[in-house]
């Protein structure tokens, strides 16, 4: 079955060059492992939001999730750097969903 | 611009028919708004979730997504029911994305 990650980031606003810099290294590295299937970064509009940063990624599985979190994985996100944006991480499954024929 | 909304739920375990039928009402109202283009509700697959639900919606535009939030919309939630499930939500816009050929 596959399953949603969503990870939920909290950045001060004016810090989103220095964040996406260190995002994109592990993203980078979570593409490349098996299950991948797509990922969604989503900044929000105000400034004042709780978390900045939301991604949205599907995997094949849970567990092909699990596995991609592996040493490099670790390696990258035990950098002191990423002290500063604490993440909410959970895996999720979809429930109910609904689209208009003209929607995205 | 298209704009994601996304709302976080805290929600118990054991709780989910409640949380659900509440919910639908809103989303039903919702989706007959203009400018809704989908939505994909998601809950947590470990009970321990800080957001036991998130729910990601796409609308056409941020104007589109304030004029649904009318007064049909207020007199929902803000029954005493949704006092057991606070939420936290906040618009965004898709700053990063990626699918493999094969995902989803």
């Amino acid at each position: 079955m596959a399953v949603t990650f969503i990870n939920l980031f909290e950045v001060q606003a004016g810090r989103d060059e220095a964040f996406l810099a260190l995002w994109q290294q592990v993203n980078a590295h979570m593409r490349t492992q098996p299950g991948y299937q797509s990922h969604q970064l989503h900044r929000a509009l105000a400034d004042g939001a709780p978390y900045r940063y939301a991604n949205v990624a599907i995997w094949e599985s849970a567990d092909a999730w699990r596995a991609a979190h592996n040493d490099t994985f670790r390696q990258m996100v035990t950098r002191p750097e990423w002290q500063e944006y604490p993440s909410t991480p959970a895996l999720y499954e979809l429930v109910h969903t609904s689209s208009l024929p003209g929607g995205a």
